[in-house]
């Protein structure tokens, strides 16, 4: 049997205006049977970095024929170029301004292409709404099993954010907010721990910094202050409390259990932070 | 093969109480192969306008035989009327408030009934949730396939809104702001332009005011401001600048790349705007 | 034909960060058919009881195959057990922490399991997202058809929350405020009241104090006010006065029409609601 063809969501364009609904009736008219799953509308405003990281924890977790359509696009209507990109994980579209950095930092990119044949797009395009008239189009036909190489012609250049500050040192890892979640809770850079049994681990990827150390004297600095030891979980605090962990995405967290670490740190994205082992 | 039912909702429930969710599970308890889409919940409460300004944009995007589901319902328990009305563009089910003028001023409606038929509501109808009660399954028969004749007798005199406000001189336009979008946007009545090439124009519609223009020579003023030239894209400006620009509904716009003209403006739906040439 | 696998979802993840598209990831890997509603996310961080309302107002207008799935789960990574449970009603998925309160008290319990076998959790499970990890693998393959024996032992012992108070006295009803919703509509947990006809009743489900009374000379008593009558709509009063009115999950309700009547009262959940007559 044929796989139900698959496209996620993830825009700026809030849930107010209709945009992503419009995306939708699109999509639909192009390819009846696909299924539509919203990653998020609500990525701030132009927020390419947010959309890049948002889109990295989930895709993963969506089956390998799903197409991952993204539009966070502050360029539209100018020269940035659409692109689609295949990978063993899972297909991407939207603009060529970063937004797949992460994706294209894990996975192997098997094809990248500009989204230049008419076909594949509303006969009618404006300048200002891509996402409908462009991207949402060529993700129906990605999902409907038009080949990727029919979109348009293959880019070898694509536009990619500087990945986010990750340093091993023999003494720890110095990383950076990546984002703060709805609950407050600060996701950093430092990823790639793990659980071993008992021990807190950094994987097999840091291969030249390989490390099992003690979680419990482990000590995170961020913003001024210091947090003792990596937990496993909330519950080994009390609600108010902040602690360290390793968070859903296999990255180093700092949480306030039932609180806002973001609001009691007072960080932001970008701002420096410090395991130490 | 047959077509996949496929029904759109607009609301101002939001998203927190559950109550758009219900609706949705009276519909696939009537329908189960339905295609449900949102299309905006975040309507102002009691936002009739502003629900018929979302529909307005988001319908010309899906298939035909789509069953818009509008629920904004100042009114419900009272003597307003429940309609279901069919066009070439759609089918669209909601209170009889004015809610579907602008669908009714663009479509030529094949079918207009009042939702009688207590076969096609729930058993029990209470006063305050018709969405659930009444709207819901009205939309939920009419996608599956029951012909809009059976919901009830034809209503003669629906309600409709004053249209937006849009008057053509031999020197300009003359309309309003229309909507304020998630991003700042500020959408006017000043519609149906389009670029022909390299010239703006106002398309056929306007037949006795049919014009092309100098869209650089051309001036807009709003909010006690004069923004010089009509743009084709963000692109031209700067971050931070303010630009008129033809919107993807084909309306003239006013936005400030990646900012909000609304607030650099402050204008609110229904303030004054001329387009001079 | 078999029936078409459907999940509703209730968090208090919001829709900003990608966690309820990531689940949702998760279960079309395991059932590729299944169709998702979202019944919230906005449920308040942590608000086990109000996840237990709002999932109370909406569950029963889903068909019965239907599993709803709830992730409101401050005891994420602790003791408390990973629960599903089977009703005539609905199956249902997520923490044993009450949330099912509502729920249980209303329909009988055919089945209650912990969530215990690996092979319905994804391989790796974090610490702190069990409803990516445990509870949507639950939910897809229950919705798949897998027996709920098959998820793990009976629980015997499900935490319960204390149910809304509700005293029937002579003279009427004491009450509280259960829920207040995105219009300002003040919800109590006076339930059980119906319109027969003309006059106002308490259901025969209050053996002991079942009771017809007039509408137009009861009074609400709340927040140090009092509202005479309880009306049977909206459209009964003008736009800005309050009114109490039997609202649509068959609770005594107070509203302000096109207002909010929790800013007027300044009333929160708990405060005491009474009905006299």
């Amino acid at each position: 049997m044929a796989q139900v063809p698959l496209v996620t969501l993830t825009t700026d364009f809030g849930t107010a205006d209709g945009y992503a609904g419009t995306m939708k009736g699109v999509i639909l008219g192009i390819a009846p049977d696909a299924r539509l799953v919203d990653v998020s509308h609500e990525v701030a405003p132009q927020g390419v970095r947010e959309a890049a990281y948002v889109l990295y924890t989930a895709y993963p977790f969506f089956p390998s024929h799903t197409v991952h359509l993204v539009v966070v696009d502050p360029g539209v209507g100018g020269a940035r170029r659409p692109i689609a990109l295949r990978t063993p994980a899972g297909t991407f579209v939207g603009p060529d301004n970063g937004v797949f950095s992460y994706v294209m930092a894990r996975e192997p990119v098997e094809a990248l292409v500009e989204l230049a044949d008419p076909r594949y797009r509303l006969t009618c395009v404006s300048r200002t709404f891509h996402g409908r008239d462009v991207f949402a189009p060529a993700a129906a036909h990605l999902a409907a099993g038009v080949p990727i190489a029919d979109l348009g012609p293959p880019v070898a250049d694509p536009i990619t954010l500087p990945l986010p500050s990750l340093e091993v040192t023999p003494g720890g890892v110095v990383g950076e907010v990546l984002h703060v979640d709805r609950f407050g809770n600060v996701v950093t850079s430092i990823g790639r721990l793990l659980w071993d049994g008992d021990e807190l681990a950094l994987d097999a990827v840091f291969a030249e910094a390989k490390a099992r150390f003690d979680a419990a004297g482990a000590t995170v600095a961020v913003a001024g202050q210091e947090i003792a030891g990596v937990r496993r979980t909330y519950a080994e605090i009390a609600p108010g409390e902040m602690l360290a962990l390793v968070g859903s995405s296999g990255h180093l967290e700092i949480a306030v259990r039932e609180g806002s670490a973001a609001r009691a740190l007072g960080v932001h994205p970008g701002d420096e932070v410090v395991l130490r082992f």
